[in-house]
Order: structure tokens, then sequence, then C-alpha cells
């Protein structure tokens, strides 16, 4: 998608008769203002600020770039011009960093440490984004180092209980692998009985849902055992938290993917602050 | 806003080019669903979600509605009709009741707890919402007992200290009342010096921002002296956790406002479960 | 809003498949315009021609500014650049800008004419504006000094007869307060027996509809016995004409809003001339 | 263009976040409303004001139908279902039917004026319409009796003074013809002179612009003496007004187009009454 | 139409999520490429792909215009910039260039071939097109020196044998005269009867539909004989192919339109390659 | 994506100011068409088709479901309704039944001929489709029995040759693979050196391109030796045509991409009739 479109519409949220306090109190003054950073982690969305910054005639200096770490008091960025377009933009920006900075510092935070515990695992996101954001709060988790799973219904199979309960297990990537070879097939599974099945079916991922490091090890041997573990892609999911997380990671999976990452965002405290200030010649 | 309109573009995200698992697996299928609240609190989106549902061609039943207590396991709504479409919807319908019922349910907590200080103080949201959800954010608030503040930079004046830094403030005051008399006018207030500048010149509403409990104190014992205190409303915003809320709650204020409400949101879990299913005639 | 995008709209309404004739008679020609005004008023819409003449890559010179007073033979804007895009947006400025002043012009007449009467007394408009021009309709009552009052329905409570008759006043109130301590109440009264009940439940704004001049003057009478004259303000509307406006301007009121500043328009006659032009490089 | 698009923007713009007065005033009534005409004329934008109200789920029912004759006190609609939707839509439908009924009555008053003095002549539109609403401004003028004239730059070939002024008037008829022969080619002639070139040439209309009623006559007489007469239409425009429009209706030309019809529009005074009202089941 | 518009929707179709290949793989590189023609024809679209990579902030040199004839291993345009960018644009804009190139080409061969058989006769299109990318083919014929034909159902009357099975032929004539002097009448023709009827009751274009050479032949010695073909422009359509073209050509008719000139496009082959690339800045 | 927006806006671009043939010859009639196939091959786009006249009120009939086999007379579907909402719509939706059909068709005749060559092969569309129609032509592919191949530049990796340019072979397919697991990895193979490389890193489909047969052979025999062969798909496209594709049907390949299947299509012809007809109620 053209980002500004995205971005517009944010700002055009945000004022949809206009932005009425900057228009009356200052509207001829311009001014330079900095956005700090006020915690500590990666930030991200300064790209999305400045393009929209910049379509509001502002001049923008990165003190950071996006995946960068960075601690409260940085400086991250100055944009300068017009005050009133400014603070006009501060808010729809700062929410834009703020949640881009929030999920890419977790993301980072978990794909360390997992990575830590075994560094053959990686940290995945889901679908579960704020709705109309799946775009913005993908690229966050890339920048802090995850991988964004599917983008949407589109993109590949991903054939869940739901489906389950409506088509057989071989049926439905029967299905799947024949409508196209360009799509990647992914198989919810709930029971390891189900592992095999799938893998041999020609399913190239199985989503070990819901299960027991126990049984996530269970089936990761049977599928050794019959030599189809190196054909798929071993993926944890589901109740995962800080208590259990380690547990899986030592496991022979590849990827454990986590809601949290995008459904669950504190914010990320960051602020704009004006200096200096002039009429407009 | 008309909101399915919203409501159309947050599935056209999911799904560019079609949902492809349920188009392929489950072309032909009816069934029903059941959502089912898995935590705690106050449930919301579910009309948001009917709209959606309905506008698929999917009969919705009401199990509850929103801003009823809901706690894990109960039936909040069931969705019957064709299988792929229930499917297709169900992620972008999930999430917009899991985010607005976190908001909700926190709104709740948070206001139940400062009526109980203190019943003549309520909570305010801020603009610190997701981009492009300010109006379902905001409906969350209401639905959890908040007050929504301002929806836009378009409904009212909010003059905050970086207008200040380049117009005075009884200046600024000026020009927003010369402007309307339509749209209320609030000040940021930092220190307890300007209350009585503000609420003279003509504020309605006073938000004391990052002061101290003592320093709110000081303000409204200022007004008060001055026969200020009921021509203004007090608000109280920054730096508010749950160690410090109490303390302020009980002040002689009228509204905390609260940018956590939206801006850190907690997944609230509910699920959605096909049962049944058959061939479509 | 982005207003470009509105701008662009009204354009491609006026050419869905391009301007047939500056592309076939003047495909490459260069030239340069002047937009005269043949009215004598107050002129607007200048930035937003401005605007989109820029889009389309041309030049613009103000001789005249928004608010600035004109009469008829006075240079306001020159445009150059591609003739045919000149010619192309020609039309849409010409509509923006005339509409506009019109409105400007007549808002500042009947203000000065209000003020001269009773110096305390603005003028507001309605929402009786052109469909999808209720942005630029407001904005040009600014522009000619008057107050914009409600841009739309989520702006601030506006209690009609209409909701009266669907709820009692002092429920109506009370059930607008307790939603939100950030929008204006404001409360259309009929008959001066509702005048103190409205002010004492709260209500900021009292709109004294379609009420003789002896019923507005006995509602801030009552007012003021009651000590409730400074809590609300005043406006009075519907059935005022040049007749009778002065015989409400002299009352103690605060706004006289009048529907005829944006639903009956009278052309500002403006024009545009191309003088000079030649092939371009 | 499909209509309810262009509709439901304009009940937007009347509600960035919804019609906060109905939503917290009468959530849950529903009632019966009537549309009621307070004004003679044609009544038009009825079947507009139904589509909309019927995609909020009210029931229409038509007393009057578009090109209607109605006075003052005709019930033109009724319109039943949840109160709030009705009021929520009341503004945009009312200042719908207000704009068009009042383009409708105009256009039919000189229509009838211009008839009774050559049944000749007609009267037709032009492209003065407001910005964004150029279908519903000359479907009022087609409602009135009047010819809606070019809706926009793409349906044909309008040569005028400024084009004229970059490109000799034979060579510009003649690149127009060369581009296709499914649009008209009008040229807008200010002196007789002209006319002849223009007609041999191959004009289809000739736009008598700004001429004196001498100059049209003399026009049209030389056209007749070259036989020239029945081979184009003759549109007399600018400077047309009361006082001196049966001067040109008398001559021999085809069409008087008028600015006035659309740019310059005095409201047509319309209002929705809520009777009756009850909680919703 | 704002063209710009059109194609980042064609564009955003293309990614709505990013071109992953292009970030990912070079994200950091600039480089140069050219755009070549594979194919022998008229070249069309290079003002599109120009309009699609400037809005990308690539630098484009054209080394043809629209229009030119070009063969196979021509230089048509080069591209400089972000090497992400151009990759990204690369489909869409040879998608575009490619089709409108080949209805240029097959346009022109016709266009030439009829001229040479009939100076008098031209070639023009049909709205037999790619749904949305009317004003994209009708542009390519008239590059390729066709006649675009009406671009849309609102541009003028086209009466065709449907319209016919529900309305005489001569109401329906009168009817539309009626409507507006401004659109031109073109009424579909498939016996020679209808013929006179046709031409004595005003319609400008008779559409010869469907008929043999000889009752193409015998229509218009009707009209001749009649003294009616000078008034009419005859239109020949339907079975047309390249083996009896001539047999039309040679009429005395004014147009053939061929549905084939935009339903039937054999893509034009054009090639993006690109030479030389560096490290970003 | 919601498939009847986009209907509507093909129907917007037919008509942006109304179908005035149809609004004033046939205002109030009401009747029955039926739309007959005129060609052989497989029908295509009812379903789109009947979306677009269902959202004018209109009632459908099918005959034919999309993906039968029709012939020539063969009756598809029947519409009943307004006449003029029948022949408004008309044209569009033959433009994509003419066009769906086209492109199901001949996907239909080129895959039958492939599987009986080779039943191990299958036909896959590409990118080169109609700028706009991405969604439509694939699914018309979908509907001959094709594989839709990549929807967009965000759906998987397709490493071209303008890529390797200017990023090394090895080094792309590993930043590929590191960036995310849920995306198919194609590479552009021109020459068989390079195929074991893409094989042995990690690519998931080889896309032979331009190789000769003996090529593909020696491609295919090299990932045997190196028993690397049922790791890949094998895609051969480039240069394929009626002429060779049998040679390269019988190699070891897997799929045959043809972007002709959509950048050069030929019309299905398709019509429809009006029967009978009435005055509307």
């Amino acid at each position: 998608m053209t980002i500004i479109r995205k971005l517009l519409e944010y700002l055009d949220e945000d004022m949809p008769f206009g932005d009425v306090t900057s228009a009356v109190i200052i509207p001829d003054v311009s001014a330079e203002a900095e956005i700090i950073s006020k915690a500590e982690g990666i930030i991200a969305g300064l790209e999305e600020s400045s393009l929209l910054f910049g379509h509001l005639g502002l001049t923008v200096r990165f003190l950071k770039q996006d995946g960068d770490p960075v601690k409260p008091g940085d400086l991250v960025m100055t944009v300068s011009g017009s005050a009133g377009n400014i603070l006009t933009a501060e808010r729809t920006c700062l929410n834009i960093i703020s949640r881009m900075s929030a999920i890419a510092t977790k993301t980072d935070r978990i794909a360390s440490f997992v990575r830590s515990a075994n560094p053959n695992v990686r940290i995945a996101a889901t679908r579960k984004t704020a709705p109309g954001l799946r775009y913005f709060d993908k690229k966050a988790v890339v920048t802090g180092g995850g991988d964004p799973h599917r983008d949407s219904l589109s993109d590949g199979f991903l054939i869940k209980d739901n489906h389950l309960a409506l088509c057989p297990l071989k049926e439905a990537i029967l299905k799947a692998k024949k409508y196209s070879a360009y799509k990647k097939i992914e198989v919810e599974v709930e029971k390891p009985d189900n592992v095999l099945i799938a893998a041999e079916t020609g399913a190239d991922i199985l989503l070990l849902d819901n299960m027991t490091p126990e049984d996530v090890i269970l089936s990761s041997e049977m599928l050794n055992d019959a030599g189809l573990r190196k054909n798929v892609i071993l993926e944890v999911s589901g109740g995962i938290n800080p208590e259990n997380i380690e547990s899986y990671a030592v496991c022979d999976i590849d990827i454990i993917s986590i809601g949290a990452l995008t459904h669950t965002v504190e914010c990320f405290d960051v602020s704009l602050n004006i200096r200096g200030g002039q009429k407009s010649a």
C-alpha cells in the first residue's frame, strides 16, 4: 500500500474540520520541535512520521533510525517549519511512533530471550493486530527482529481447527495443494497424532497449538523418526507466557508465534517539545 | 461516520485477494459458530461485529449486549450461515471485540475504583488512541463508564504547553473565546500560578498536568478562594498510576484523564468456535 | 481534513474523462491568467484555489489575501504555467472563490450591522450548508467575521424540539451532562417557561427559537432575576430577517444564528482571463 | 455515479464521530416523522432523501413525487423507524431537499416565463454549480424543466474566449471535429462577425456571450441569410436578468443559459417534525 | 479524473503489504533502468508510467513520446533512483505501457488500412473496454489515431435495440431531443427502413448495426435521396473483421466502430532492465 | 477485497452523471433480459455480474454456473426488474463476463492440452494482468483450471534477474529466508549453472526463464543427481507458444507459467437481450 494514504487518513481522523486550536492561536508562527524518547527500547515509526510531517511541508532531521536502541532522554528526530502544522500532526505521529516502538521493543526483548535459549528458534507475530494497522504492526515486529507471519488471509493457507471441524485434515491439505504451488500450507495440530498425517500429506508448516512442551517434544520426535522433520517448519503457539516460554524454546522447533506482540501493547512513551518559534515571514 | 465503511476496510485489509483457505477448503458449507468470552470484564464490540457479520449475509443472535459484564466461558453471540463467511470475518470481529472489551473493562475497573474514592470524580480518555480507531476506542471508553473527552482536534480548544510556548496564556484564551462560543476551551496548566489567570480569562476546563497532589489541592483552593471553582472543570492528568491515583481522586477535582485507557491495551481473550456444519443447499 | 483531497474530488467531478477542449485545442501552450473580482465584498477561497492550482504545477501569486475587502476590477491572484491546466481548473476554482466570497461578504455585512446595533452580539452560522461543503462554508463564515457554530452532529449537544418530543427537557440535559464534560450543551427553547429549567439544569447555551423580541427580552430578564444570565449563552434564531434583525440585536443576547448565511447564497462574481500565451518548451 | 455513496459522504460529513445528541438522549426510541414543505414551488430531492433514510433502515412513504408542485403546509414524505436515525439524517436530507427544490423552483419559474414569451426557447444551466454537487444541481434543473447543459469538461467541446486567446477560431473548431464525432462542439462568440465563421467551420452550438439583444438578432439574421441558421443551436448567455430576459427570449434563438439557476440559490424552506414515538422493542 | 489516483490504486493492488522482495533484498541500492520496446508499433502509456515513477521519487528521461512508432530494441525511457522503487513499480508500468501500446498499435494499423481504402472513413472505439480502464483504453485509441466514441453512458444518447424493444423509435428520439441540446443522439438501426425515420426525427448519428455492405449502401442512398445524408453521421458496426472491413470502408459512411480495438488486446511486449546500481548514500 | 466495491467503481466509471439514455427513454419500465453466450468455452464472471445486478435491486436466475462449459446460443442467466437498471449495468456486466470467460476458456484449453502431454504439469498465470483487475483475472484463471501464482508483490519472494543484477544469488535467498518462514521463495534462473546453488540455498521454486527445452532437461537432471529435485518446484516460463509448449510439457517440470493467459485476451462474445417489458407499477 502507498503508506502516505493511510497516514493522511489518520490525520483526517484527528481533524475532520481542522485543528482549531493551532489555527486560531498560532496561525502564522514557525518553530522547531524535537521528539524525545522517554522510554528504553527499539524506536520505530520514525519513517512514517517523517512521511507525514514532510507531506505538511515540514523539514525533518533524523537523530535515530527505525530499529535503533534508544533510552529515556534520547533525541530521535527534529521537525521544523509551520508551528501550526507541527502541532496538528503531533498526536498522530506520536501515536504511531509510540505503538510501533512498543511492538518493536517487546519483539526485540522476547526474541533476544528466546535466541539465548535456542538460537534456532524465531519469534513470529499473528494476525491479532489492531484493525486497520496490520501493515504498521507487522513492520514493527520485523523492526524488532521478529517474523511477520501471514500478512492476511490471502497470503497463504492456514487450516485451523474451525476448518477441520468442517473438512477432514487430509482432504483439506490436498485441496490447498491442488489450488496453488505458490502459497505455503500451514495446518493447526492440537494432538501429536495428526502431526504425521499433516507432514506426509504435504503441509509446509505445522502449528502446534496449545500443546504442552511434552507433546511438542513428542511431535518433533515422531517427525524425526519418520524422516519428515526437515520437510516441515514447526511453529508453537497458544498459552505461551514468560513463565513457560523457555520450556518451549528449548524444544526442536523453528518458531514461536505470540499474539501478544501486537494484541497487548504497552505505550512506548515519547514526546514532542517546541523549542524556539517566530512569526512566519 | 457510517461505521460499516470502516468495518469493511478492516475486512479488506485482511483479505486483499480473498480468504484463500475458506474459499478452497470449505466453499459450500453452512455452519453455526459461537463467540465465547475467555476473560472477565465488560464486553464490547458486539454491535460492530454484528454489523460486519450481517453485511456478509450471516445471522447473528446476541446472548450479551455491549456493556454487559461477562466471565470466562460466557457465550456472548452466535453466528450462523456460510461457514466460509464466518471464518473470513472471524479474526476481524475478534480483534474488534477483544480491543474494545479490553478498553471497556479497564475503564470500568479504574472508574469504579475512583468512584469509590470520590463519587464526584470521573475517568476520561485522551487522544492517545490507535491510529484510525478513534471512534471505536472512545466508544469503548463510554461503554466502560468513562468520559470520551475530545474526539479530535476539531471538537474543542485544548491549549497545551507547546501552544503556550508560542503565545501568551491570556492572549491564547481570548483568541479562542473570540473564535466561537460553541467549543469548550481547555487550558493545560503546569503550575498553580496560572490557574487563576486561566479561570479569570474564561477557560472552561483546566488541565492540571503533571502536578503533585499537593499542587492540585493548592490549585482548587486558590480557585475556591477566588470564587471561581464552580466556573471551571478541573481535570488532572499526567503520571497517574495505580499507586498514586487515590491521592488525586480524593482532591476537589472533576476528572482524571488517563492515556493508558487506550494507549496500553491488554487483549481481552475471546474465541469463536464452529459447532455443527453441513453442505449448503 | 486534508483539504487537497476534497479539492481534487471537485476537479474530478468536472472531468471524469479529462478536459477535452483544453487537451485537444491547446495541448502545449503556457500562459498567464489573472483572477479579477467583479463584485464588492470580502474575498475568500483564494487559499483553496491556490492549493488546487499548485497541485497542477501552476505558479500562483496573491494580490489579495482571504478576508481582504475587494471591489469590482480588483486583481486578486495571478496563475501561470500550462494554459490547459489553468483552464481545466478555472471553473472549479471560480466556483469555490465565488461561493466562499459570497458567504464571507454576506456574513461581514450582517455582522457589521448587528455590531453597530449592539457590540456584544455576534452572528453565527448553522448546519444549513451545501452538502459536502461544510468545511468551506464554515470557513467562509469565519473569514467574514462570524462564529462557525457546531461543525457537525459530533461536536456538541444541541437538544432540539424533535428530541424534546421524545425525552423530557431535564432528563435530556442530565443525560448529556453525564455523557461528557467536554461538549457544550445547547437546548432549543421555544417558550420562556423552559428557559429557567434549562439554565438551572446546566445547559451551556439556550437557543431561543422563533421567539418574538418580547419573549427574548422576557427570557433574559427571567435569567437575570434568577442570577443565571451569566451562566448561559443566549442564541436567537428563526425568522430573523433584515426587517426585524435590529429588534433582536438590541436585546440582552449573545448570538444571532442565521441559516441564510450559507443556505441562501448569491454568487459573488469573479472571472479568470488569459493574458499572453506561448508554445511550451 | 452510484448516488448512495455521495449521500453517505454527506452524512459522514455531518457526523465524523456520530450524532452525539441522538445517541445519548434517545438511544432506543422509535418514531414517525413528517417532512413538510414551508414554501411554494417544485419539490425535489425526495428520491435522494429516501435512499439515505432507507440505508439507515427507515421506512419512507411518499406523499409527493420529485417534480410535483407544492405549497406551504404540504406534507411531502413520512419517515418511520429509529428516532435516532431519523434525527441523525434530518439535516442532511433537508439540506438536499431544500437546495434541489430551490433550484427546481427557480428553473420552473424562469422556464415558464420564457416559454410564454417564446415557446421555442429553453432555459439551460451552466457549470456554475456548488463544488461536489454537480449531479444534484443538474438533476434539479431537469426536474424544474430546464436543460442540464454540459455535465462536465469531458462531455463536449466548449471553446471559450480563453481558448480563443490561444488558438484561432477556425483551427480550434477543426481540431475538435477531428478529435471525435461524438461530442457536440460549442463555440463562444462575442461579436456577430465570428458567427458565420463558426457555423461554416462546423460548430454545433454558438454561445452568444454578453451580446446585446440587437447583436443577437443580427447574428441570427446573418445565419439565416447564409442558410446556416438550422445547422446550429443558438445559445444566449451573460448578463441576463429579470429585466432584460424577455428581450432576449423573443429573439430567434434556442436556449438561454443562466448561471444563477445554480450559483445563486435561495433556500426552499422545508422542515421535519417528529410525531409520536415509543420505546423500541 | 486526476490520473495519479488511478495509478496509485494499481500500484496498491500489486502490493497490499509492500514489495517484500525489493524491500528485503535491495533495501538501499540506487540504479538506472531502461525500458525497451520488444515489438513494433505505436508506443503509449509512457506519460502514465512517468507519473507513477515520478510519484515514487524517480527520475524519468523520455527517449520516445506517446504516439511515436517504435520497433524491437528501441529504448523508450530511462528511470533512475531507488532500485527498490523502480522494481516495485516495474510491473504496474509495464502492464500499462503494454496494454496501451497494444491498443494504439492495433488502432493505427486498422485506421491506416481503412484510410487507404476511403480517406473519409474513421475508426472508432466502443465501450467494450476492460472494467476500470476506460480512460486509458480510450486514450490509447486516440493515440493510435482513432475516435474515442462515447466515454460513458453519461456523455450522449445511444438508443439501442434493447431500448427500442421498450419504446418506439420516434418517441425515443423525441424524448432525447427534449432532454438536452448538448448531447448527441445516436440510434442503432438494424434495417434500412428505420434509417429515414431516425434521420427525419433528428438523430445525429445512425449506428448501422450488423448490416450487410449492401444494406449499408442502401441506407446511405436512401438518406441521399431524401436530402438527409449530410444531416447525420453514419457509423457501421458489428461483425466487422479483416476479411470484410474493406467492403464496408468503401461505402458512403463516416465511421467504423470496432469493439476489438479494446476488447481483444494482444500484449505489446516491452521490458525493463536494470543497468548499473550502487549503495544509496 | 469486498468485491462489490470494485464492481460499483466499474459501474460509476461508466456513468459519472447517470445513464442518460435509459433514464430519459425508459424511466419506468420493468422487463426481463437474458444473457446468452455467443461463443464456446468456459463461462465466468456470472457471480460478479449477479452481485452487481442484485445491488441494483434486480432479480437474477442462473442457468449456468461459473466454470460450466457453454456453447453459442446457451442461455446463461436471466435478469428481471427495472429495465433502466438492467441496461445501465449491461455493458459493465458483459465486459466482466466477456473478459473472465475469455481467460477461463484460454486457461482451460492450454491446461487440457498440457495435461494430456504430461499429467504432472500445471498451467499458471503471471502478474501480467490488466491494471486494477488482478483479482478478477486470477479468479478466471482458477475457474479455467490454472494456478493463480503470486497475487501481488506482497505474497511471496520472486527474486528476478533485475534483483540479481544488484545482489548476489546466494545472499538474496538467505535474506529472504531470514525475513520470514511464511512466504515461498522463488528464484529466476536463466542458466542451469545457478539451479543447484538456488536449490541448495533453500529456494522453494525455481523459475527457469527463457531456457531451451534442452536446458530445462539439463536443469532437472542436475537437481535429480544432487538429490534436490523433490525439494523444489520447477516452473518454466518465457517464450512458450503453441508450437513449443509440448516440448516443455514433457520435461520433468511442475508448472508452465504463461503471461498470455491474462495479457492477451480475445473477447468471449456474450450478449444481453431484453424480452418483454411493461410499465412499472
